[in-house]
């Protein structure tokens, strides 16, 4: 097997200026409504259509997995914990099920690479499981070239399950205890910062255990460095099966023309590679948050994108991309909804001269 | 007539004491939800109950009113577009309203000091009339005192009359060619910043305008200077009925225990005046975004509030409130309904130990 992805369709320009234009007929000074402008621009390329609509069939996958570096002490909790919390999304009482209800979003975890066994979930949780945690980055390979390749072929799967049913805005949700470590080794590698910048906190780790998470990003890193070109080398050396997943996850939304919010650090280090994978893909993109991982901004900044929402979230299961929705549905109403100068009778600024 | 506020009530600390404590025991690291997590305290605080509701009743109000010193040439817009947005407001066709049907809020529109007629407008809008257009505050005052003082208890009947009727969350919206300029002059008097520091380009001024539009602030700022520590000769001196009708809506709002969302730079001005009416009143407020004016980070800052949203709005009405409403129940609903660790038997931290 050889993972290939079709071109990457570009959003559609017309549409785009189509947006442009109404945006300076509309009753309030050119520029006013800020980003929510630019917003409801790219939504136009999106969807090819002006106005576009405020999304409806908005779907979050959580990429459970664990992570071998876990086992060297880099987090604050148990690995066990990344089933259960596979286990509380099926059950809804998670952070990501709240928000994802407040926005009428549908919530979907899938087990790609947990280590324990999730109590009570169905075999749609489990069905995609690739292996159980992905290996000790920092001292072996997260994966063999067979693993990557099927977990990126499960996360384009997943895209074509969601879209095919509707879906019109994805959103990428991570789980796994220790998954902030080979985030920020990809992050590392690709943008071209050191362990002692790309490495945070994670869950809230002391300052002695981030003393040592630097070392093992410093180590994995290293073990790396050499593969940064080839997307799927650097996820086999120090990825995850849940990352792997997540990036033809990503890559496969922008195949198939399908507008992605990304959330936090996790999702910006597949964000890295599935720009790989799929050149181009990251017009389809936007920045949902910017999380206090010091990653996340990095990765962002080389993708071009800015976060929306910056509340010193660092949860990631989608909740940051999630609070974004609602100004993506502001965006496009306003574009939508509001009265042009013309049908208000409103004066434009040109009146003054 | 003398204007006094009763004293203001604090937040309830028993509340937000045991909106903390649950934070601690929901399925995520502490914090993890950032300022997510601050905000579901307050809104205990406010509504004095652990776990707090989202906020059901929102109402915005906007103040309208022209102002003299439009006519000094510091807008890009002709004075006549107040009266033409307070008929957009009424016809539903403007940003506010699309954007407060997003979530539910409902618009109302007063006419304080709105110098031409608006046509098509009910009864309710215009009864709140104080004057014609306040003063050109570089060369003469905004309002006798006896028209400040009748501005601000306007504000506070209308902060009386939405929450009699049950409003659980006010948003003071703005409308006034040339507001921004009154709103720069208090704010640079109340926090000791130089005409050339809190002096924005509003709805969207050029070079030559902006340095003009200094000199008008600068000239206000030094008919206003002595007057900085007594509101009613602030607001009379340099200020202008819509604003003193708002800060008599934000004093009253925190006498009454209701939360209110600020807005941009002339809800900042406003909620200068009112701290200095009602002390204690920001205790109430949140601030929903930042808008780019320079002044209104000034006074954000002064009053010790972070904004929720920062997306380069600068359209004033309420707008950039609005966008922070949903960030509000999602606030509430995660305190509220997100599973505990005992209840979804997740591992906390000191399971690690």
């Amino acid at each position: 097997m050889s993972i290939e992805f079709p071109p990457v369709p570009r959003p559609d320009d017309a549409a785009r200026e189509q947006a442009r234009a109404r945006q300076q007929q509309l009753t309030k000074p050119t520029g006013a409504l800020g980003r929510l402008e630019d917003l409801s621009i790219w939504l136009a390329g999106m969807q090819g259509y002006c106005p576009p609509e405020a999304p409806k069939r908005v779907r979050v996958v959580i990429f459970a997995g664990d992570h071998g570096v876990a086992s060297a002490g880099v987090s604050a909790y148990p690995a066990e914990v990344t089933a259960q919390m596979v286990a509380n999304f099926v059950a809804g009482g998670a952070a990501v099920n709240v928000l994802a209800d407040r926005v009428g979003a549908r919530v979907r975890v899938v087990d790609i690479a947990v280590a324990h066994e999730a109590v009570d979930v169905p075999a749609d949780v489990t069905k995609w499981h690739v292996r159980k945690a992905s290996g000790r980055i920092d001292i072996e390979d997260a994966l063999t070239v067979d693993e990557t390749e099927q977990a990126i072929e499960v996360g384009r799967q997943l895209a074509d399950d969601e879209i095919d049913i509707g879906a019109d805005l994805l959103i990428p949700g991570d789980m796994g205890i220790g998954n902030t470590t080979p985030a920020a080794v990809l992050i590392g590698v690709r943008t071209g910062n050191a362990a002692a910048v790309v490495t945070g906190r994670g869950t809230g780790i002391d300052d002695a255990t981030l003393d040592h998470k630097r070392a093992v990003v410093a180590a994995a890193m290293a073990r790396a460095a050499a593969k940064s070109g080839d997307p799927v080398a650097l996820l086999s050396t120090a990825g995850g099966a849940d990352i792997a997943a997540m990036a033809g996850f990503l890559a496969q939304a922008a195949v198939r023309r399908t507008p992605v919010v990304l959330d936090g650090v996790v999702s910006g280090a597949a964000a890295l590679v599935a720009e790989q994978l799929a050149p181009g893909a990251k017009a389809w993109w936007c920045a949902g948050h910017r999380s206090v991982e010091p990653a996340h901004g990095l990765a962002l900044r080389q993708l071009g994108l800015e976060p929306l929402v910056d509340l010193g979230l660092r949860l990631g299961e989608g909740t940051g991309a999630l609070l974004a929705v609602p100004l993506l549905g502001a965006a496009a109403d306003t574009l939508a909804r509001m009265a042009t100068f013309d049908e208000a009778q409103v004066s434009d600024r040109a009146a003054d001269a």
